[in-house]
């Protein structure tokens, strides 16, 4: 019997990965990198026209694009029986009644593009919708975040009414990417749960938007098989066999069941760019004030998913690296500041920060917010902030993790997953401190492609469950981080220092004031001073 | 008849300088520049030995080293007439009976050092003065600083009763050097009243120490004739004719009849390192809360002279520059900074930071105070923060203003000056916006040893007052910036919120926990992460 294999896709915020799994040895075989052609647009689109300040978006072809490109280069004449995928969330898009993109009909119109995950500029619908309240709210600590599906409706409808009208579907990037691969539009219950508020008893939230819910779906649990490959793709690719599509997945949830995150009691922390922790329980109970969402079916198969996240994380040291490079190679440059940072002891530094370099996402979901640093002096040294920023992002995962406590779901196990977190041992011996809990690092190459791989592999009914999908396909091995207690004490007053930040009220409405200050313009402009000369 | 010329002396902080002006024309005809062998010593003695955090130190040699070089560069084989020097202050030091630094005779001993301004090591002695409290301190703001003489001698007493015993007098180092180059001991009532809060009512506060009074000397005012160069200085300079000395001056008043501030209602920011405002009225009032100081005949003849400053000034761009170089080239680095922060607006970079990277000195007198940056974002640039902090620096200025109008002290005119006054336009123009006031800057090289040159000419009798120094040796011609009133508005809006940080109580508070952290040791450092490999 040949050998089949199954294809699992990661498509992140810059590009998009893909894995081949062998079904019979459970090892990775390959993988493939294509990166989207237009990127992240946050300055101009394709044509020039010019974007205003908080947006950010993506072009629906640089998908296609991407998923030939990898499809091609790993299921070329080979037998694949399940392919899954993860995707950013929420990150929206209008379609015509056929699926092809607005953007594609209208590319001048930006609105006609999708909203990527980080798009800022509808956090005001957002806040309108929060203000009109709702049942529906209470699963997710009682606020939409300008980031999710519907406010990003709403920012359409209110600002290009036009738009909307021409919008005949408004669907997550994921599902309708698993809509052009299976030519069948099956939409995720993860990605309707936690970015459009949906559940089982009572759909769509009803007031938001007239004839949202209309371009909306039911949509179906993880695993659930979404069709076929198409005929059109097998041949474009040269794929054999009968590959079953999963329904698409959150890119933090899709990663569970590759690193054995299927039982109740896993906190996973996804440290990408953002930051998104997952804890899984068998009981659902009232979210605790400030966590973001909690779903059932929607991550794990029978497990409530209680969902929180970091606006920014590794996004925060890419910013510091870039905007000050101590080596003109940015990976030298890191590498630099990181060895720097390790020989640094806590609060040795001085200082601390608070993480909200794009805004706050849990509790206090508002993009308007922003970072601080304090603590600077005159000794206060370049890697003396590099290593604030990373202790600062630390704190953000422990004020989460005291969210979960505070409202008594059981965490048994920590898991941290990325390169972030298997590239960068400071950073988590740093997280293991500031949390005072033993953290546990898959050791497993492209994990989110590899579950989702897994997701294909329960759809396309290779594996009879998850546990055996993680089992099969999934990390083989983990390193264990455990506390160092003198730095934990340390850091719990470094901690409180960031508590009190963050809890300012005081601090929030000066971000406020400084989100609102008028954008540039020629008039105030002091590049020429306004000088006389007089003589005594 | 052979031209006769003045010399004036300006030590600073890591370099003198001298200048010499021509009687006759009244122009610099030369200027010379000596950097200090030692420079500032904040880690080790020349020894080698280690200094603990905190500490800032100079080695009184580098002083005469200095002397004689400009002295030499500049006299030798003129006739000079009178000599002043301006000096740090408080930079005290212990000496022998006959003048001779206990640096010289006990090079190992920390405490046998200059103690220069910055040193803060003294902070906490000065709040013991202060929570001991005494009339003395009304005109001083109810405290002293831990940067004065009084903490100082308190500092060595109390971690160093050996040196202590040893220390015959106990002077200002520019005394000191008065002393060297008359061979008599004549204090200056500048130094004796700012910094170590000395009346002619009342002498010296007795209370501090035992033994400090007879440490110290009744000091003279501004201008006295403290005695001729001897003939060992004539000797080794070539100096011709009879070269009057000055009494010394602190370097931040010694500027004033320089640039014509020799009249009521001038208030004179000198902008260095850290920046000193002087406020010259003709009537005494009690201090306006905060403000640092008060004295007559101290800083200007038959004038009271209000002082307040700020810990850092352009130190903070310098270390902003030297932390974040944009060039290998640090001038180059600075260059390419002011040149991208006059391309932005106010408001644009909406940041707003507080300027204590030296702590706060007024109102608050507190060396463990440090400083923040807020409105941090993944938009932030490097220049976005290079402008955020020059305007922190302006807003700083602004706060000590608003103190001066508080206590209903008229201010007429206001005058900047420095290099960094000088060179950087942008710099001025955001603080004529921020302070809503015309600024003047004197165009003239050298200033602060110029006026230097004006109090030898004074004291050599050359001139019957000051105010005809500053017309026949001071500054002809000013650069005169006018507010612009949009920017003023935008900068009104931030600078509330600067107000806004510097008040909170909490965030002092957790400065001060911030700066009361241990150093770093080798029991908690975390280079090597304990890190255990475990199998699924």
């Amino acid at each position: 019997m040949a050998t089949s294999y199954l294809i699992g896709l990661d498509y992140g915020s810059e590009s998009a990965r893909g894995v081949l799994v062998d079904v019979s040895t459970g090892l990775q075989v390959a993988s493939h990198t294509h990166a989207y052609r237009h990127g992240i647009m946050t300055q101009t689109l394709p044509g020039g026209e010019q974007l205003p300040r908080g947006w950010a978006l993506q072009n629906a072809t640089d998908y296609v694009e991407a998923a030939e490109a990898i499809l091609t280069e790993l299921g070329n004449g080979r037998d694949i029986e399940g392919i899954g995928l993860g995707f950013t969330a929420s990150s929206p898009m209008p379609v015509a009644a056929n699926g092809q993109p607005l953007s594609e009909l209208y590319p001048a119109d930006p609105h006609a593009y999708v909203k990527l995950w980080k798009h800022g500029a509808a956090q005001k619908y957002a806040d309108d919708i929060n203000l009109r309240g709702g049942s529906y709210l209470e699963n997710f600590g009682g606020k939409v975040s300008g980031e999710w599906l519907l406010a990003k409706a709403v920012q359409i409808a209110a600002e290009s009414p036009e738009t909307w009208n021409r919008t005949a579907r408004f669907i997550e990037s994921g599902d309708w990417l698993v809509w052009q691969l299976s030519g069948r539009e099956c939409r995720s219950l993860g990605f309707a749960a936690y970015k459009a508020q949906y559940s089982e008893e009572d759909g769509y939230p009803g007031d938001i938007l007239a004839g949202l819910e209309t371009r909306l779906d039911v949509p179906a649990p993880v695993g659930t098989n979404a069709g076929y490959l198409t005929d059109g793709w097998l041949q474009k690719t040269g794929i054999l066999g009968k590959a079953a599509i999963a329904v698409s997945v959150i890119d933090s949830h899709v990663v569970l069941p590759a690193i054995g995150a299927v039982r109740k009691g896993c906190l996973v922390g996804a440290l990408g760019t953002s930051a998104a922790y997952l804890l899984l329980s068998e009981r659902y109970q009232p979210l605790p004030a400030g966590i973001e969402g909690v779903a059932f079916n929607g991550s794990m198969r029978d497990l409530w998913c209680y969902e929180s996240g970091q606006a920014s994380f590794g996004d925060t040291l890419a910013w510091f690296n870039k905007n000050f490079p101590r080596s003109t190679d940015p990976g030298e440059s890191f590498d630099l500041y990181n060895a720097g940072a390790a020989g640094l002891t806590p609060g040795e530094n001085r200082l601390v920060a608070l993480d909200w370099w794009n805004g706050n996402r849990v509790p206090l979901a508002d993009s308007r917010l922003s970072g601080i640093i304090m603590g600077l002096s005159m000794q206060t040294s370049s890697i003396d902030i590099y290593r604030g920023l990373m202790e600062a992002l630390c704190f953000g995962a422990r004020s989460i993790i005291d969210l979960f406590e505070a409202g008594d779901i059981d965490i048994e196990r920590v898991l941290m997953t990325s390169g972030l977190a298997q590239n960068n041992r400071l950073l988590i011996q740093i997280m293991a401190d500031v949390i005072k809990r033993p953290i546990d690092v898959p050791e497993l190459e492209n994990a989110t492609a590899v579950g989702a791989a897994i997701h294909g592999a329960v759809a396309g009914g290779v594996v009879g469950s998850y546990e055996e999908g993680a089992v099969r396909f999934g990390a083989k091995s983990y390193r264990h981080y455990v506390p160092n207690s003198r730095n934990a004490s340390t850091y719990d007053t470094l901690y409180g220092l960031y508590r009190e930040m963050s809890q300012s009220v005081r601090a929030r409405a000066s971000m406020h004031t400084l989100h609102s200050l008028p954008s540039a313009d020629a008039g105030s402009n002091n590049a020429d001073p306004h000088i006389e000369r007089s003589v005594a």
